[in-house]
């Protein structure tokens, strides 16, 4: 399933309208192509209607955001509503200032969504409307966990239930659920949390995975968060003595560009609960 | 004449004034780095006139264009004008929302270029007054191909001439043309296609080409598309198993960094019509 | 001592408000991360109080300004000074319009900065209230050398006193001064400023140190210096044949990340005045 994801990725182009951040947008831009997609950036209102109108996906990040680019997304998020696009939410930095959360809140009270991801103090503070946030990373102390992933996988199915979409809660272990089924996946490297925009560009690639496999969204969202934790893996095996963080990046965005399906069949690590 | 642009480019110290999309500037900025110029970017209205003058030319890219920046592009370009300043127009996504055609309609109407830099449908979008874009690429369906190579010389040509500027098309096949001589150059890669913003950066890079070199601006423009195509060569061959775009783009950039004159005059390949 | 610094900023956690261009924001989240500390990026005025309040230390660069992320300056900076948190000044570009310096400068009067972070060209600009800059890079005409250091660290003392804050004029040789006291440093390649972003890389970086090491911001703000130029050092030995300004960026970054205590012990290069 999740190679048949893939490789309809490649195979179909998908054209995604990215509202995001200008700290990792090239990455984002970078990874939409290395998986298949192509990238088109924009955040005037006065554009975005038509903009996200000759696109497949429209990929909402609320890091950096300013009351400009709030405004184009809801300009667009309609938009892509009405034709019955992909939309995606990324609450960056939910629950680290009131703009951010009621901005978030805001957007899911609004528009329809196929997926929202986040870490986990980001999708906390959605849906218990209001948080604290460390930075833009997970609380650790709110970390997904092996002992708590009971409860963990029972909030995601939860909250995607209340929400009528996926829910993507992305860590040291991911989860992907609509209100019936969850993915648990286990891919990845800890050293992935010391790369600026590794979130950002997952839900770029997530909305175009989604984009490219409307018939199966949930195995599309979580093929989408294997690829990047394999990626992580590959890339992190291909490290060189003196090599960190940057070179890591780089290394990331090649592994998703070199993977075929069959290569994420063999390394996607996930359990359906 | 390519190698001895790229000398004066190494040998003059050209600052460039970018008005550019916040995608890709970090690229732009260290390619302008990279071919021995200067990088400067500004984008509020307030500084822009201020901020153009104490450059040699200045680059105007309507990616990710806004309200704000719009005003600037036009006060940088009236006071570029006055100076007798090098000012090129890279209509990024003309056609592809009714606000960035008309914005640049509305440039080269207004303000004097010496070049306009675009794909083939964003030439197209300005050329026709309106037009369709898919993304920021060009459509497959007009390219510039070996078949239709006179009449895309011949429109070039004729463009250029309703302009009086210098029109770069850029694809598989480059064409750089003025009313009466046309570059067509076949260097470069189609994996250049995968990496966002090499058409950026070869903008930044051509305005300093032409900014350096201003008694002979047509040739500056052609060493610009050629240096870059070769670059992408260069750093095509120097990519070992694993790579892929992301290492890629800093290899296109880092085998700008070290060309010489007189490789860009062994590797360029191009004929004049 | 700066040993010790280092391995406070590795041991501590230091979340770190940035309001900087948006030309080098990816390189100088990177970079804050290599060094063991956590960026948060907002330039939005509703909400950069709530950001700042979050975070141990502000980062302000005035590179790309605009109004609305002028006013953002000014708020943050003053809910950071109520906080007693660890402020930076990088004054990128003044002297090169109006609004730079005078913003630089309503900046400096307005709040208390702990240190101001720029080059020659920078800070001049600033200490007379006027002056002329070629782009973001110094003067050559007013570089720091060995011929006029007495009076350069004179300088620098004198406008750190003035002040009340620590001066870091960097270059070939960097100067890092409060009132009394002045480290002469000696570390770095020239080729660093054929990478865009050094500068506010070392920014970002000097606001973390400082504000892990809050009993000794003197000696915290120029081991942020030695660790970018023997970063620069380190990674400058491991380039290869081909590699350029793109790859070498990388590998700064990267010399961060792998950087011990030891190591900068061993590699700085200073001198106190």
């Amino acid at each position: 399933m999740l190679e048949a994801c893939m490789n309809n990725l490649r195979e179909r182009s998908a054209l995604i309208h990215n509202i995001t951040n200008y700290v990792t947008v090239n990455d984002v831009a970078n990874m939409l192509l290395a998986c298949g997609a192509s990238p088109i950036m924009a955040d005037e209102p006065d554009e975005v209607y038509d903009i996200t109108s000759i696109c497949g996906g429209l990929n909402i990040n609320i890091g950096t955001l300013n009351k400009r680019s709030i405004e184009a997304m809801f300009v667009a998020g309609r938009r892509a509503n009405e034709l019955g696009h992909t939309v995606l939410l990324d609450p960056v930095g939910a629950g680290a200032s009131a703009l951010r959360t009621e901005t978030a809140l805001s957007l899911v009270d609004e528009l329809r969504f196929d997926v929202i991801r986040g870490n986990i103090s980001e999708i906390k503070a959605l849906a218990l409307g209001s948080g604290t946030t460390k930075g833009v990373d997970a609380d650790v102390a709110d970390a997904v966990t092996e002992e708590n992933l009971d409860a963990m996988v029972a909030f995601a199915k939860d909250f995607a239930g209340k929400k009528s979409c996926i829910v993507a809660i992305t860590g040291a272990i991911d989860l992907v659920a609509d209100a019936q089924r969850c993915y648990v996946i286990r891919n990845g490297r800890p050293e992935m949390s010391k790369i600026t925009g590794t979130g950002c560009q997952l839900s770029g690639m997530m909305t175009a995975f989604v984009t490219a496999n409307p018939e199966n969204k949930l195995a599309a969202a979580a093929a989408a968060v294997c690829t990047m934790g394999l990626a992580g893996e590959i890339g992190f095996a291909n490290m060189l003595p003196g090599d960190g963080n940057s070179t890591y990046r780089n290394r990331i965005i090649d592994a998703v560009y070199n993977m075929s399906g069959r290569t994420l069949k063999a390394g996607a690590k996930y359990e359906l609960r």
